[in-house]
Formats: structure tokens, sequence, C-alpha cells
């Protein structure tokens, strides 16, 4: 962080404002008006308007003590872009809105809006507005995204087939062994301020949790060859909360096999390094923000050539329920692990 | 409050939200997909899409103490539609997020929704997405507004004209004596539980506080009488602030009359009551979500028939600044007060 501290009531709220929107230049034919007005106007030609938004608390979403502010910032977006994208969309703008108790200074909000700044500026997205305040404490970010679609292109989760492929995007379970490393990392620190963090090796698994990125890649490449999911959402509670979404909307069981999740092999590594079971990873850890979607199976010759993808399983009737086939030959049910910030 | 309570972690994230949602019927053709997926679809059909978002945190924006939950859920909703039909657009869907620690129950919450709801429905907007979220302390609300308005009818603050009739609607000021009175009875009540808070003849302003609502007559005045103000934008702050805005983003000046500014007679009493001026209250109470906008001369004849709309003073040159002529003939420049939440 840089040794300059200015406070940030020495800008005021409209100040503060142009200051941290002062390099966004905007880069989509469809923002029509921009920051700076009671609201911004979006014009999307014809096609559909798609809006998703994530409120983010400190303390409950991250963790300071080991999130760079500029990673955050970076993060905020790419979780709410992966909403988008989980659509069929492509995201084209963005409303910011932070509360921000006065132990912050202007650079360091400089430093969060960096993050925004090189994400949205990636991913071709327009920053459009937002609201800025006072917070009595924590660090509060919430983001909101508006993408476009061809009208009905957009894919939901509540219309998979049986008989479908489930793919995924990329691979899983790296996000949470970075948060178990860095977790781990944290207690030693506390407990004894003198020892160094030990990430050795471990940049793979802590950039998964840092710095991850939304599918882009992968919406672009439906589009080039012509297929479209029968049913899609992204990956942020892990594909085992997540196939149960699309099961449950869709009124259809699955079957997925261990042998054909996609975990990397430092992902599995650290996973030993732990003492985790690395599918337990892959199907509960979350904050992956890949993708995972449904596909009829005559789209499969389409996939075959990107190794971005991975079959993992089939669509199959409700009755049959929702199961995992072990490498060991064992069945089991698959259950969501998953969100319960409010136990405890 | 109701006398069960549920607690939040019986539910689950999304049980909560099902719970929260279950009664919203979707309003608009607009909305082609609603709660339930990772994002929401409206198509505008050729219209431009308006986007507005507000954040607000609890002991900087509201205080739940004299609050009741469901007028904050109303309220919330209502200051984020305010910035909509500031763009002279008609807004057509929102998004809620809200941070809540596990101090709420479900019935908590369910009186907050009501008040959203029963904004939503008298303003014909659907809710269409959200995100629900554990908060380590405080209640968090994020709302982020939709609307729509015909191809470049939307009208900025930075377009008047010198000459231009400023005008506002409805009265000002009530909303900060309705703040002044229920801080004043809180202080009471900290000192002395058994004094019982004095209310009487205060409804007026308590409620242009704790329930306002937003211009949609205005806009609807406008676009049946055919006029397109020059510049406008919505009176949150109070109109001193509002007016530096348009006077700065139009590279204007303005001249205001005292003698002009719609004062409602109980907050006019009510100021006396607390030995304010209510010309102060009038100029720098922010929170009163009416309209400003400029228009020009030749439309005076089509509002002077519209008793919720005043004419309060016109734009001038920039050099000749922004000022107020007082009932006694004195000249004062208007300053901003309004936003230090970050100071002391």
């Amino acid at each position: 962080m840089s040794e300059t501290r200015t406070e940030i009531s020495s800008l005021g709220e409209f100040g503060l404002i142009d200051h941290l929107t002062r390099n966004f230049e905007i880069q989509n034919a469809s923002t029509i008006l921009s920051v700076g007005d009671d609201a911004a106007v979006i014009d999307h030609f014809g096609k559909q308007t798609v809006i998703t938004t994530d409120l983010l608390i400190e303390g409950i979403h991250f963790d300071l003590m080991y999130t760079p502010l500029k990673h955050l910032g970076y993060k905020s977006v790419i979780v709410n872009l992966s909403d988008v994208y989980a659509m069929n969309a492509i995201p084209t703008h963005i409303t910011m809105s932070i509360g921000i108790s006065n132990r912050f200074s202007v650079e360091a909000l400089d430093e969060f809006y960096e993050g925004v700044y090189a994400a949205c500026s990636k991913y071709n997205v327009d920053l459009v507005g937002g609201d800025t305040s006072a917070s009595q404490k924590g660090f509060i970010i919430s983001v909101t995204g508006v993408g476009e679609v061809a009208p009905d292109k957009f894919v939901k989760r509540s219309t998979a087939k049986k008989g479908d492929l489930v793919c995924v995007s990329g691979d899983l379970g790296g996000a949470f062994l970075g948060l178990t490393l860095l977790e781990r990392e944290k207690k030693i620190y506390l407990e004894n301020p003198q020892i160094q963090p030990d990430l050795e090796n471990e940049d793979y698994i802590v950039g998964r949790l840092l710095k991850p990125e939304a599918r882009k890649d992968i919406i672009e490449f439906f589009e080039k060859n012509d297929i479209v999911p029968t049913a899609m959402m992204d990956v942020s509670d892990g594909i085992s909360s997540e196939i149960l979404h699309i099961c449950k909307q869709s009124n259809l069981g699955c079957r997925l096999y261990e042998e054909k999740l996609p975990i990397a092999e430092l992902t599995r590594q650290a996973a030993f390094k732990f003492g985790l079971d690395p599918t337990v990873c892959a199907l509960n850890g979350g904050e992956d923000y890949e993708l995972i979607f449904t596909l009829k199976q005559e789209d499969y010759d389409k996939i075959t050539l990107n190794e971005e993808i991975a079959v993992i399983g089939y669509m199959s009737e409700l009755e049959e329920g929702c199961k995992l086939l072990t490498k060991g030959g064992n069945t089991f049910d698959i259950t969501a692990q998953g969100w319960n910030a409010f136990r405890g």
C-alpha cells in the first residue's frame, strides 16, 4: 500500500466518485449515459437485458487479512459477470456500490478500483453507476451486472432433459484449497507473527481463490460452434449444490462419475497435503466460478475438441435420484453442503 | 412484531429466498425471467433501459429504533424508483439484496418484505432478483432499479438552458423535520424510557420521513401534457445541493426566490416549534424525494394548472452565480450542505 494517506472526507462524496471513476472509458456503444446522473441509460438495440446482483460483506465473504484490495475489486466484478455468462449472455455493464468505514484511505480505495478497472477492461464491461457510503463497520460491496442476449437465447436452470450430458468447464476444488491454505496461514500468523507464510508452490490454488476468471471463452465457444446448452449455471457453491439446483428445477435426477471430475494436479497435491479428499473438495468446495451445463447428446462431437470442457455424467429420471458413482464402484447420494452462514 | 420467532437458519438461503419472494406476482410483460436463476431477463422492446443503485446501511441511513421494518422496506424501494423517475423514465424492475445478522427472525424479514411488496405493487414494478447474506453487524440493503424510456427521451442534469424556469414538485423540508423530531424523541427515551413519545399532530412530517412516495404522477403529467423538462433530478440531499449539481453540470447560474419555496403549513409549524428556519429546512433538509427540474419558459402555461408543481426561480448565466433572493430583499449565495458522513 502506498505511504501517502488521503482521508476520504477530504474529497467528499461527489469528489470521491469523480476520483474513483476518472479512468473509466466507455467501451460499449450500448452505454448511452454513464456515471454522474440519477441513473445510467443503456440501449441493447433489440437484445434482451440480463440483470444479476451480489452483495459481498467483509468477514462473511472475504477476509482483508489475506485478500489484497486490488484482487478483491477484480473478484467482486468477476463473480458477478460469471452469473451473466451462466445465462449464455454477454455482460455489458456493471454498477458498483461500496460502504466503507473511515479506516480506509483514498489510496486503499484506489487499489480496490484498480482491480475493478482491470476486470471491466478485460471483459469489455462499462462501469455506469454506483453509490459510495459510509459504513459503521467493515467493507461492503454491492455489484449489479447487466448483460445482453439475443431474444430468448438465454439458458435457464430448469430446462435440462433426460439423457442430456452434464458438463463442467475448467477444473474444480482449487479455490476451496486456496481458502484452506490461507486460513491455516492466518491462524499460524495470529499465533506467532514471526513465522513467515509458507505459500511456496501454492500459486495455483491461491490464484484460484483470489483471482478467479469468468468463463467468457466457453460462452464464445458455444456461439462459434452453434451450441446452446439445455441448462446452465455457474459454480459458486460447489457442483454438488449446483447440480441439485438443475435437477430440482428440471424435475430430473442425475448420475455423475467421480473419475470424470476435472481436478488439477496441483489441487490434488494440495488436498493430500491437508489430508482432504480431492473429490470432496471438487464436489463441495465453492467459488470455482466455472460453468456447469447440460447438453443434448448429439452435441457431444462439438465439444470433444475443447480441452476446457469435461463431461462428468448425464441427466436421469427424477426417481433415480442424484447419484455419484465412485472410482471404487460404489454409488452415493449427492447432497448439498454449502451455505450455512447463519448457523452457529 | 409477531410473537413467533423463526430462525433464519431453519430455512437456509434458498428456502429463505423462496419464502420471501413467494407473494410476488409478475406485473410487467417485459419480465421474461424472474427470481430463481443466475440472473433475470428483461425485454424493453425497443425502449432504452435505465439503471440505478442504492446502498442503505443501518446506523448510517436509517435507525431501526424508530423505523418500522415495513416502512423501511417500502422506503428502500421508493428512494430507488425516485432516481428512475428523475430520468423521465418509468421503473419496471428492481433487485433487492439484504445482509442481515442473526438478531433478525424470519418474521422480521417478512415485515420488511411486506413493505417492499407494497411499494412494488403500488408502482407496478417487478422484483426480479437479489441476494441474501449474513452480515456481522447491522442490516444492509442494496437495491438496483431498472426502468424504461423511449429512445433518447431521458432527461439529464446537464442540459438546462439559460432562462429556463426552475420548478419543484410537492413541498420541501418535511422529512428533515420528521427526522429532527424522531431523533429528539429517541434521545428523550434513552434518557428516560418511562416517557412516552410525543408525536401528536406530527403525522405529516413523520410520514414524510418514514413513508415517502416517488413522483410517478409528475412523470405521467409530463407525458400527458407533452412536456419534456430540460434537466431534472430527484431531491435526496436538499434542493440547495441539487440545484448546484444542475448549475454545475449545465454550466449555468440560477436565481431562486425564498417566497416561492413550497413548504407545507405543518412543516412550517414544526420548524418554528424546534426554533428552526423553515427556509433553511426546505433548502438543506434532504430525503424529500421530490423532483427538481428546469422547463422552457414557453411550457409555463402547461404547468400552471398542476398544483403539485411550483416555479421557484430561473436559470441564469454562469457568471451570475447561484443565488437566493430572500423575502427581505437580500441576496445570498446558495451553498451545499449535506453529505458529511465521513467527517467526525
